[in-house]
Formats: C-alpha cells, sequence, structure tokens
C-alpha cells in the first residue's frame, strides 16, 4: 500500500515509524497512509527552509515570478491527476475539484506578477535632497496549517504569494487527503524552486505545535474550525510569531421579495450541497424575507433537491459526493436528528440514504429545515454538511440583525434587483465578503480573503493584497547624501591613485 | 494645585479620587497633580466611544478630513503653548517640543487625505458581469496607549489615522507629561469633531488592563518600552483584539571611513543628546569602521559635547534639557558607573552635572565611552539617556553582524559616500527604519513607522499606509445583478402603479 | 472705475491700453473694465513663471503642500469675499457661487496631500542587485485657459495640482468676471507662494495666441466651447505642448418608469436650471423611457418651474440669476423660437421674462420642451442656458443609443432603482463622467474630471490622478552599484588623506 | 520565393500587387519578398479589428490575462524559430535576439497581471451615502506602427497592454523585417485570442497614412526616427486620436572619475556596439569628466575594440553583425568621413571592413572617436550605427549642461561609485530614462519607457502604468440610490404579483 510521505529539500521522504489510514470516502475504504511527522521530522523541514532562505531572499522578484508562470504550465497540464487525487481521498465530484483547482491556479497567476506587486513607494524630496522609500523585505521561514476540505485550493491561496515576497515555507496540509498537495510540491520543484524553500510535512498535532513553537518561524497561516485557529492564534502570537488564523463560519443568504427566485434557487443549490456543504463559504442558511418568498423559495428548492444526484465524485453524473469521514457522517446525521428534536420543519431528509455500489460510503443527502430559529443548534454551530436551513425574517433590517448576532462573519449574501437593498445590506453587514446576487463571494485572486468576528483571528487576510503585508516587512529608507563630494571636488583628480 | 482631568465625550472630568504628581524635571518640583482612572471611569471613556461610533462610521471621510484640516489649523494656532507644556512637563528644550509637534502635525496633514487613502480596489467584470470592490471598514472603538517621552507626537501617530478611517477613539497617554495631550483633545473637539469621538483618560495599570480586555475595545496601538509592549500584545491578543505594540530600541550608526566626519558628527550629536536621549529614535551607539575613522570621530564628538549647553528647556540658549525623572536620573547614572566598571573608556562623563539655578533638576551631561564591546551592560541595555557608546569594527560585515545579533532593530543609519555599501547596508541590516547620512530616519508622514525584531509587536505599523490597514477591516464585495430585470422587460410600465 | 490688471511675478501690473467693459449681468451695467494683455504682457508673465522654475522644482512637495494648506485657510476665509466677485459679474446665484468655490476648494485640499499623491514606485532587485524606480517630475511652465461660467472653481481644477507637482503657472482667466480669480492668486501668494511660480493674466486670442505658441510653455489645460478647445489642441499640439482641452456639452438624464419621479424632478430642477444653465455638467436633456414616465415628468418639472424664482444672484431668495451677456440672452432666445418652429412641444417658456428692478438685467426664465427630437437644433447644439429638452424612448437601450449618437460626451446620468438598469447604463454609455440618481455626477477631487468624444481632446483629464500625470513628466531610473568598492576593500584605510 | 503576407481576422492574407524585396543583411541577397497593403488591405483590417470589438471590450480582463499565459508559453517555446527570424532579417546575433524577444515576453508577463493593473478605485461614501468609482474602459481599435530595429520587442511593448485593456489592435511593423511580427501574430491567435481581435499589415507611407487618418482608429503608438514622429504626432493628433510618438535618441553615458574603469569600458562595449548601434537606447556618447578618465578609457575601449568579433548573426562567435540595408551602411560610413574631416581623432575606425564569406554584407565595424565636440555632425545627429563619440568635460555639471542642450533626451547612464553625484544626475539631467552604472537603462516592464525633448512627442510612455492610461478612457461613476425603496418598504409583500 502507498505510503504517502513528505516534501523537504527538495526530496520526497517517507519515514514509516508512525503512520495513519488516509480513507476513500466514497466506499469507505483504505486506500493509502499517510506518514505522521514527528517533531524531529518538522525540524529537518525548517531546517531546510532556513537554509534556502538567504540565496531566495537575494533572488530578484521576477525571477520568482518565471518560477511561478512554469508552475502555473504545470497545474494546467497536470490538472486531471491532480483532480483525481482530490476526488479520491475527499470525495468532492471532479467537477468540484477542478473548480477547486482553477481557483488555486488563479492565485498562482496573481503572485506571476510579483515586480508589480512588490513595488515599494518612493518619495524624492521627501525633505530638502532627502529621498524616502519603503521596501517590502521577507520574514524568513513562513508555515501553512491548511484543513482536508480544499487540500489543493487552501494550500495555494498561501504559499505563492508567501514564496514571491521571498519567504521559504513549511506546509502541512490535511493528513486526510494529503496526495494532492504533495504532488503539487513537487510539480513546484519541477517548476525550478530551489531545494528547501518549500516544504511539506504531513502530520498531526505534533507537528502542528512545533510549528507554532518553533522560533525559526516567522509567521503561520491557518485555514480550519474556529476552535483549533482560536489555538494557534494564541499560542503563535504567544510564540512572537505574526499569525493569522481563519476559523468557521455560518453563511447566510437573504432573499429579497423582489429576487428572481428561480435564479436564487439555482444559484443557492450549489452554495449549499456542492461539496456536500465542506466549504467555509458554503451557504448554510437561507433568510427569506417575508413568507411569500419564503414559502416559494421552499418549495423551489425542494423540488430542486429531488433532482439532485448523489454519488462518488469520480461519477460524472454525480452533483455531490460523500462527507470526508464517517464520524462527520454520524455528526451530521446527529445535527438532524437535533433540528428535528428542537421544531424545524424538515422538508428534505439526508439521512439514511444508499447509493447503490457504495453503501460503505459517507453519503449524507442534501438536507432541508425550514422555520428554523436562531436558538436551535442547527443555526447555531458550524455543521459543515449538506443542511440548509431557512429561517423567516420580517423585513432586511431583521434580517441583518439576525446575521450580526451569530459569532461567524465569514461570508454573506443578498438576493435581489433592488440597488439600494444591495448596497444598504453590503454597508451595513458585518461580515467580511459580501455577495449581491453572488451566492459564494469568494474574492478573486486580487483581493483578499478573509472574515470577520471570529471567522479570523489576526488582521490580515490571506492572498491578494493583505497576503503581501502579511510575508513582509516593510523597511523604510531615508537618504540624503553629502554634498560636499565628488561632484563638488574642485580637482576631480582626486581618486587618480584608485 | 491643578489637576489635571480626562476628557471624555467631550467634557473635562477631573475626578480626585486617586491622583499623581507632575512634576517640573528641570527644577524637581510639583508642578500639577493628574487624576488617575479607575476601571469604571475607562468604561465611561469606551461607553463614550462606543456610543458615538454609528454615527461617525457613515460620517463621508471627506467631512472626516475637514475636521483634520481645521484640527491642524489650531494645533499651529496653539502651537506655543502647546510646546510650552511639553517642556514644563517633560524637560525637553522648546526648540525640540517644537519638532516634536511638527511631526505630529504632519501626519494630521497626511490624515487630511482621508478621501485619497481610503482609496478601495474595483474591478470591473472581476467575471462576466460581475464586479468586485473592496472598502476600507472602521473597527468600532479603537485604544492608543502612548509614553511619555514625546507627549505629543506618539498620540498624533496613531488617533488621526484611526479616526479618519471611521473608528472612535480612548487615548491613555502618559501620566508623567498629561497636559498636552488633554488639551490637544479639546483643540480637536474645537475643531468640529462630535462628542465621543475621542476621548482620553489618565491613569495607570488598572486603566491599561481595562483597555486591553474589555471587549468593546477592537485594537490597541502601544508604544513604550519592550517588557511592557509584549505583555500588551500578548494581554491584547488573547482578548481577540489586534494589536501593535512598539517597544524599546538600541539603534547603530555605522560612520565608514570615506563618511564626512564633521558632518557626522555633527548630525550624531543631535541623533544621541537630543531630547537627553529620551527617544526611542535616539542613536545610543556609533559603530566606527577602522581605527582611524574611530580616533577622528571620538575627538570631534568630545569636542562638541565640550560645547553642548544642558539647562532647563526653557531657556533658549539650551541643548538639552534634564531626565525625565529622578529615578530615572539615577538609573542612567547607574548605567555609567556601569559601563566604567565593565572597562568601556569613559571619554565624557555627564555625571554629577550642576545646572545653575536648577540644581534640583534631573539632569544627566552629554556622556560618551569609547570601545565599548557587545557584552557590556551600556551597549545590551535601552538606557534612554544621554549616553553615547563607540564601538569599533574592523569592516562593514561586521558591523552588520553586530547591529542584526542585537535583540532591538528599531532604527539605524550609516554615513558614508559609497553607493554600494549604503545599498549592501539598507538592503541587510535587519532593522525597520534605515537612514544614509541621516541619523534619525523617522519616516516621513506618508511612510509607516515601525521596527523590527523585538521593537515590534504585531504585524502593522503606525502611521501611514499600515495605519489604514491596522485601522480597518477590509469588505469585498461581489456583485451581479440578474439580467432579467427592468431593462430587459418588455412591459416596461409595470411599476406604473407606484 | 475699477481697471482689474494681471498678477506677475507676485505684483498686480495694471495696463490700460487696451481694455474691456466688465458688466453686471443682474442690471446689464459696466462695473468694472479689465485690462487685456497684449504679447508682450503674456511673455512677461511666462518669464516670471520660467525665472520661479528651477527653485520651485527643488522645493519638496511637503513645502509645497503646507502653502496649499494655508492657501485653504486663506479661501475660506474669503469665500463670502470671492462669492460676492463672483455673483457680480457672473450673475449666479450667491449660494451657487458658493457651491462652486467649495469644489474648488476640494481640489486644494487633495493638492494638500502632494507627499502621497506624488509617490513614485520602487521596485528593490528588478534585477540581480538592481534596483529601479520612477519620479514625477514637473515640465516647467503650465498654462491654463478658463471659462466665464466657473470662475473660481475651473482655475482652481487646474494650477493647485500643478503647482504641487512643481510647475510655475500663467493662468489667462475669461475677461467677462476677472476679480475672482485675480484676487484668488493674491490669497495663494499672501499663503506663502513664492513670486512668479503664479501669475495672472487677462486677455484675448493675442493673449491665448501666444500661450499656445510660446516654446517657453510646456503644457496647456483649457476648458471652454468644443470649437475653440479643439483650436486650441491642435494649435498646442503643432507646437509641441502637451494639451487637454475640454470641449462643450449636451448631458442627458435618463428617467426609467421604476424611477422615484419625485426625487428626479426635484433633482433635474437644479441641474437643468442652476447656474441658468451655463454649466458643462448641466443636464438638457432627459430621456424618459415609457410615456407614462414621460407624462407624469414633464407635469412635475412644470409645477416645480412655476415655483422658480428667477432674480438678481445677489437676492438670496432668487433661484437661478441672468446669462452672462446680452448677446447670449438673444442667443439662447433664439433657441427656443427655433425649438417652437421645429416642432417641440413648449411646456414652459422663459424668454420675455421680466425681473422687477431689473429690467436690463440678462434673463432668460426656465424653458422646457416636451417631445423634442433629435434632429431638432435645441436637441444638437449646447445651448448654455435655462432651456430642458424631454426626449422620450421606448426603452433603455434605446435611450442608450440616443446619447451614443450625439457629439458630446461629458456627463449623463440615469433615475431608476434598478440595479441592473444602472450597471448596464454606466457599463455602456460612452459618457465619461455617469450619474445613477445624481444629476450632476461632476467626480469628487481624489477622482478625475474628463469627458469622452468631443467633449474633451488629449488623453488625460484635470484635476485627481490624471492630473498628476498631465503635469509631470515621468523619470525612471535604473541603478546598480559596483561591488568592488568601498564595502569590499580589504583595507578600509585608503581614504586616510581625506 | 516566399511572400510575407498580413494576418487579417484571423488568417494570412497574402496579395501580390505590390510587394517589396526582404535582404539578408549578412549577405546582401534578396531572401523573401513582402507584401505592401494599400489603403484598401489596411481599412480590411480596421473594419476586422473594429467587428471584433465589442466582444472583446466585455470579455472579463481576466479571460484576456489567461489568453496572454498561454501566449507566452507559445513565444518560449518558439523563441528558437523566432529568433532566427530575426537574425535572418535583421542582422543582430542570435543572443542579441534571444536578449530582444525576452524583453518583449517582460511585456507579455506584466500584462498577465490584467485584473490587477485594471483595477480602478473606488471611494464608499464620497458623499452621504454616495460611492464614487473609476473604470478604465477601452478606447476601440488601436494603431501600432514599428521600426525594423525590434521586430518583435517595439511590437510587444505596445499590443499586449493595449489588447488587454479590450482594445483590438492593427500593427504595422517594419517591411525590413516582416516575418518575426507575422509569426508571433498567429501564436497569439493560436494562445486563444479571437478573430479580428488583433491584426497585422505590412506596408509604406500609405499604409501608415491610412492608419493615421481613419476616423476608427483611436490611438496610434509609434517607435521610429524623430521626423516620422512628429509628422506622426502631429497627423494622428490633428485627426482627433490619441497619439505616442517615439523618436530618435543620442544617448550619453557620463564616467566620472572615481569609476570603475574597467567595469564601464565592458558596459560601453555591449551598449555602443551592440545590435550594431541601431537601438534607440544605444550608448552613442561618452562624456569623460577629467582628461585622466578620458586617456585611461579611451584606451581601454580600443584595446577591446580590437578584440570584437564582426560576422553574421548566425555564427555564435560573433559579437556583432551587419547594418539593415546598403543604404545605412553607406550613410554611416559617411558619417565617419565627415567627423574625420570636422576633425575628431579617430581612435578605431570601422570602415572597409571585410568580413570572410560575406563580402557583400551590409557591415561596419566599431568605430570609436576621440574628442569629439558639440558641433560636429557625428554629434549632433543620430547615426544608429557602431560609433561612439568620447567628449571631454571638466566636471559633472559641464556634462550635464551638454546632454541638456542636445535636442534628444532619451537615456543616459553615468558610471561612479559616488552616491551624491548619481543622485544630482539622476534629479537634474533632462533625459528620461537613467541609468546609474547601469549602461542601457531600458525600464523593466512594470515600468514605463518614454524619453523627453524631442525623443517622445505625446504625454505617456510606451508599456507599464503609462499603457494603461493611454489605452482606456477613465470613466467615473457616482452612484446613490434613493432610500425611499424596497427596504424602507413597510410592506414587503408589494412585488407578490412577480
Amino acid at each position: 500500500m502507498t505510503l504517502v510521505g513528505h516534501f523537504i529539500n527538495g526530496e520526497i521522504i517517507v519515514d514509516g515509524n508512525n503512520t495513519q489510514d488516509v480513507f476513500n470516502p466514497a466506499n469507505g475504504q483504505v486506500s493509502k497512509q499517510v506518514a505522521l511527522a514527528d517533531k524531529a521530522m518538522v525540524e529537518k523541514a525548517i531546517a531546510a527552509a532556513q537554509a534556502a532562505f538567504p540565496a531566495w531572499r537575494n533572488t530578484p522578484p521576477m525571477k520568482r515570478a518565471h518560477i511561478m508562470f512554469r508552475f502555473r504550465e504545470l497545474l494546467e497540464k497536470n490538472a486531471d491527476k491532480i483532480v483525481a487525487m482530490i476526488t479520491e481521498e475527499h470525495g468532492k465530484v471532479i467537477s468540484d475539484a477542478r473548480g477547486e483547482l482553477q481557483r488555486g491556479i488563479e492565485v498562482v497567476e496573481n503572485a506571476c506578477g510579483a515586480p508589480e506587486l512588490l513595488k515599494g513607494e518612493h518619495n524624492k524630496n521627501a525633505g530638502p535632497a532627502i529621498d524616502t522609500w519603503s521596501e517590502f523585505q521577507p520574514l524568513g521561514v513562513v508555515a501553512g496549517i491548511t484543513p482536508f476540505n480544499f487540500p489543493a485550493m487552501v494550500p495555494l491561496w498561501m504559499y505563492p504569494m508567501s514564496l514571491i515576497c521571498g519567504n521559504t515555507f513549511v506546509l502541512k496540509p490535511s493528513e486526510r487527503d494529503p496526495s494532492a498537495p504533495l504532488f503539487i510540491a513537487q510539480l513546484l520543484h519541477e517548476a525550478g524552486l530551489p531545494k528547501g524553500v518549500f516544504n511539506v510535512v504531513n502530520g498531526g498535532k505534533e507537528a502542528v505545535d512545533t510549528l507554532l513553537t518553533d522560533s525559526r518561524i516567522e509567521a503561520v497561516s491557518f485555514v480550519g474550525s474556529t476552535p483549533i485557529a482560536e489555538y494557534v492564534y494564541q499560542t503563535a502570537s504567544h510564540h512572537g510569531k505574526r499569525c493569522q488564523a481563519l476559523g468557521g463560519a455560518k453563511n447566510h443568504a437573504i432573499v429579497m421579495p423582489d429576487a428572481d427566485l428561480d435564479d436564487a434557487a439555482d444559484a443557492l443549490m450549489g452554495a449549499a450541497y456542492g461539496s456536500a456543504g465542506e466549504r467555509c463559504m458554503a451557504i448554510s442558511v437561507v433568510v427569506a424575507v417575508g413568507d411569500d418568498a419564503a414559502d416559494a423559495l421552499v418549495e423551489k428548492l425542494g423540488s430542486r433537491i429531488k433532482d439532485l444526484k448523489v454519488g462518488p465524485g469520480t461519477d460524472n453524473s454525480s452533483d455531490m459526493g460523500p462527507l470526508i469521514t464517517q464520524q462527520h457522517q454520524q455528526r451530521v446525521a446527529g445535527y438532524i436528528d437535533a433540528g428535528v428534536s428542537e421544531g424545524a420543519d424538515l422538508v428534505c431528509d439526508g439521512r439514511n440514504l444508499r447509493v447503490a455500489n457504495c453503501e460503505a460510503g459517507y453519503f449524507v443527502g442534501a438536507t432541508l429545515f425550514d422555520r428554523v430559529t436562531a436558538e436551535m443548534s442547527i443555526y447555531r454551530d458550524e455543521i459543515f454538511g449538506p443542511v440548509l436551513c431557512v429561517v423567516r425574517a420580517d423585513s432586511l433590517q431583521d434580517a441583518i440583525a439576525l446575521i450580526d448576532a451569530h459569532e461567524y462573519g465569514n461570508g454573506t449574501c443578498i438576493f435581489t434587483r433592488d440597488g439600494e437593498s444591495a448596497r444598504y445590506f453590503s454597508d451595513n453587514i458585518k461580515v467580511g465578503m459580501v455577495g449581491v446576487n453572488v451566492p459564494l463571494p469568494v474574492p478573486v485572486a486580487c483581493h483578499t480573503f478573509g472574515g470577520w468576528k471570529r471567522s479570523l483571528f489576526g488582521d490580515l487576510g490571506v492572498y491578494g493584497p493583505d497576503a503581501i503585508r502579511f510575508n513582509t516587512r516593510r523597511k523604510t529608507i531615508t537618504q540624503r547624501w553629502p554634498s560636499s563630494g565628488l561632484r563638488a571636488g574642485a580637482n576631480f583628480a582626486f581618486p587618480s591613485t584608485k
């Protein structure tokens, strides 16, 4: 059986001391094993990154960008292979995995603009004959810790931007679906990245804690659940590191009475059930303004759910695949039980779904609750499964108040035709990423991803303009030249002995 | 005797329960008393700031800027009065206090550009008929905690930028010299700032801890010593706040053998002894490259020190005033004792200086040590007094290695005529603010102030471009309009009943 | 009788050889005379500007900005005086003159951000150890030629931005209302601007042609009618100068059937009849989509016109003042005659208006035509008077096609609540400045003013970001230092003889 | 014999009515023929570009960028083929052709950042509840007219940036070496560019005049000699088009007495004789400050010239190839004759060079004149051949005065170790592109190329930030939503009939 290893200093290292099973969630079978790094192994990766730093720091941004251009080509050329790895280990359908990869590639494309992105600001004559300019200098070794739900995209949100800034990097991806990030690391190396500049270690808490506490790590980017994000942020900050830790979400969509309800229902199907809801930007709550809108919308969603095909991700006719693990499948089913007992209307029930030939897969069907209230656990908690809750509100203001009272503030959206409603909502809502008739408002690569409230610990988001600041220290230089030098010398011959 | 109070919700509040003496350091006399806020008083200020937030948040940036324009006029009109307050309570000479105020005003001038500084980035057609843009939205209530050494400038580094972003603010200035910040707060109010938008509380640890832990405070800017900075950073971060905490410094100047030594010596006198060395950007170490340069420089400095006039700041002929407190005077003298016993050459001795008519003032004269080494306490510690240490190095590389081995990385400079030396130094040195023939490379207001290593905890500096990011959350909006709306409607008459 | 002179090299120069009457358009009386500069006088101004250039070029942007801060204060302090001058010579009502001045002051406020606006772009390590940066260097002497309709604002659109870039300037304002620009020039001088940096000459074609052809003038900014703009552009370009020449306009407002018609009618009253329509951004055509909207709108406008008070600008109860000259009054009346004979419905007729006590004033009342078509002269030509034409269209697409077929493309707006209509319109319309429910979309000072098609000759607009590029030449510096210099020298003692 | 045609609407069109010989300058033989487009053929290309505009304008910038990514890959894959075409028709050596292509590719790389480069500026709350933003909208059909000396690079300076802005394009490359631009056009099409978006026509004056006068062409970018540049600028401007016309050069290098003379001599060899001096950035004048520097430098250059290998570009051992035509060869030789008769010291004489097996090639050897003065024709005129003139100056100020008195102001450089000299020079010199120890300071792709004085007609340079402004019109949108809309409605049910 294949043992997935680490990628350190330009080489795959397989260490079988401590391993863990990797499952195919569509059939529940163990497909591979993954090595879990101990402290020493992580330190080896850090040491490699540290050794590679001085030369990489001095490599001009344009040369760094040239590697990104080649990396992009290799990602496109190997897209099918990467996508297959994702589907096999994560379970999501092929088209969804391809979409994930594409969003990751777009960050690489943005990173290709390194010379543009790293421009400092220059003030001629900041004072009399004094010039001042700022430089974006790299930090050193940066670490990234990423979740299972986007094994390709979320790592790509982090390291391309960090690398073009001149940092070296240690990535600890999720041990649930380790193949894609490891393979992509090899492509980056093939693209010309020097040894040690980018390293991957698989591992669990020991690996994470090593990254959070080792003094050679200058900064940590994390994406995961909120409790872990908070732990990561507090630990890394306490150890003097920069940290950005992105946590959980409960993303609401508001449907206004003037919305095109068919358009909204179509959009919500993908936003709620795509990737089986295992997305930090998934819509898990719909706030319908007015009972007319709510009634119509629930009906439209219900009929669409009937046509939703759940099956293995490798089947091109599947719309939705399994969840990541059996435990998670049971947890999601437990939430559905709780919703029922808490009094919500269960319109569509995804429990006890049987997928032919995949009976041992971790499937839960698309689930729809109506008349959910703010006190219910299915409303309060991030379920991370294909469970959509409809809450009814009397006005846009009520809907906004509901959203702002939730602990998370990652993404949200509104469906309306009305300019004023859209502007009022996007202005006032306490959420970092806002869609207007766009259900999954993940910012494009030249903007920055980041939520508000307990969805993000730290003051800078991932990728885009914030990433340049997170991954660099500014250095400001103030320069004046003494006027009594060479030029003013009456006798220009003075250095003739040289 | 005057009791200096707080400024909360547009009014001076004087609370005599807990007070502390304010001294005139030039004569050692108590000149005023200052009220120290307890937790309840700080909470009152926070509550005022929170109540003022919604309206201020919705005030257009141009209107916020108009207040800054008027604030600037009032600062200029009241400059003599402010400067006199600074000199009386801090001790620095009038011209130096005026310089401090001017640098603070320049931040206000930059803040006048609010509409320019708060521009978001707009992507037309980020996708097909999809637009995306980012907004810089205010955080809410921000706190600033500032040191005694620049009672006007350091607060002005913080709150003008925070206010134009739409935040409301609670400032806790130093209780050693509280009059200037309090008076300036009243000017800001006179300039048209609504009540509660800007508040000042005087206080000690109880006040600080309240600001660091109250859940209504969204962010904390701090300037002070490194141990406190670290405490502030860890505490505020742990409580889920943004924090930037600027700490101590030990700023080195390198003098290369080709430097104009008279020019360098002139520059170093001001940089080392200005404000009696009580500046986080003061030069406290000179690294002379080559013994020839060192010998000549020490001689030039020694002769200039002889001409340095030490006296009360109110005397226009004084070049340097007293230290802030008697304890600090004794602490600095203790370091000079230590330098001698550690084996450094004491070229000029500032101990036991008697200033006529100011015998009780906290004066220490300009002190110069030669042949200082990296192990000595006078080298390792931030003395924050008029003590300059000369270290001798064999090469620029050695000088750089010395600087990089120090725990602080605030400012540094080099004196040379040589383009390559300057570029190599400014590129490689691990210090955030670098001067080339500029001894105090404090960035101008349109750049950002911030050191490296243990001189700054946090990832964003104060004022300038970093301040905009520190004082805002980015919100990214992705917008698409359904095409089946009004325009495409065959029957445009549908809303005719309206 | 007062003779209005020139302002050259810091002094008022009155030259009575060639003069022209200045009228008070509210009563038709000659109020002053204005000197008209001959070629020699213009050359004197150019020479003064050229002589002042080297020192001003080397003045740091922050110092230039400080003059702008003081200039702003003086403009605010003298606002009543300036406004009175405008009203006396132009005729517009006091509140409108104050609005004009305010928009001009906002450009000065933006210019106060000179250090921010003049930041160049710096690329560290553009190549191996090679740095590159760009500087915005001034051109030299720049000329501005401005129209009668905004004697304060339009000049202020030009020279504050040009001056902070380091240029010196010669302004030739309109000889119809010369007092305000001349007085403002003196305020700028009082604010600290060195002699010769800013000069004003009054004059006619001889003065203009001198500015367009003198080899010492590097760039020309012009605002006026399209035929003159084209002449200015061709002449200045032929003589090797940069030129931006802003011409005429015929600004359309689209009113969609879903618009708030009362809101739209209120907005249109000011946009069409404010300043008696003598604005390049005035709305002179309303395109109503659908007859229902058209009928209702015409009725609402008609009833509002009945309440419109026409009278001398000095009367605070006046909503609208006279036109600039008797000839222009007759020309506008002639267009109304033509509209009637071409078949448009004359809903409100402004001809033959009598204003009590101002019988000799150049008044034309608010005029409204309905059912105007694209062939009529009142539609095709810029009337520059209080004449509003309603055109009826069947759809937004038709309305857009109509606007795009017109030769001008300065400003336009749409009234709607519908997000998609607004976005489709603003995306596709071939007009440079677009309002959504904003009738006069003059960009704020941190954006750039500029129309499309025959409303602007040249590739850069006035004020805002374009102004920085128009008023500077970029210089790009690529720098490498030889590595065999001082630092690498084994013997650092080599310059010991120095 | 091959007949090189046009590329219109995605197809090669060969039209043999009017053709011209294409020579191999290394052996003087006709290698191909090129079709010369008449007016009708150019109009066909313009029509294709116009037809392709609406769809391309609406293609999101990211999609345009994706085509640029693929274009870059194809350019790299086909580099050898392109380089061979350049060498065969232009004559430059292979390594030089490869360098040219690389600089062109770097502009494509910058263009890959379209989403970043086209970001507009967004002001939330520019006024109360009013938002403003700017868009960079394309112009329509843009034309480029390019010279023989960089058949790949100069066209690539223009159209990638123009295309990503949303324009369509007609390129008229030089008819001397037409193969490379035509082949590259096919690669761009292969990369996915839709038909008609990019078109190439070969031709002479008739083709040029058609592009300059056709009303469908919105803007013209030109690179060539100054007399033609002036004609192009005046003609295009007169016809209401934007125009940037880059002309000739006479680039000076200053060598200061403290310079590393070996380093300078090495750099000057490439800068003066690379591409046989047929570069608008070639150094053709060295200004040596001080006779010591001059004497030493002339000696060092002379000895290096002896080792310079002149031969066919296809021979890898050649350092320098032939000139472009026999007429040009004779013209350059004539200048050498003139230099001798005008009294300059001819140190190395490139006339009458015989290259074995290439006797009919258009070779002129590396030529060096010393003691050249400002009156000589070899100093005043752009020779565009391998002729380097040494002028001797007494000081940096004298050297600067000499350069500033020349009609051209394209590029220049200084060799020195002295920071102050470099800063004084780069600040004051009236030249657009400045090198410090960099002989050919062609700005990198994220900066803009453009000279001053008679080296550039127009106010914006090619590629980099200026290119975005040149290739777009700004549109500024000011938006307010009426507050009485959907949200405020008490009865949210109003659109229930929908």
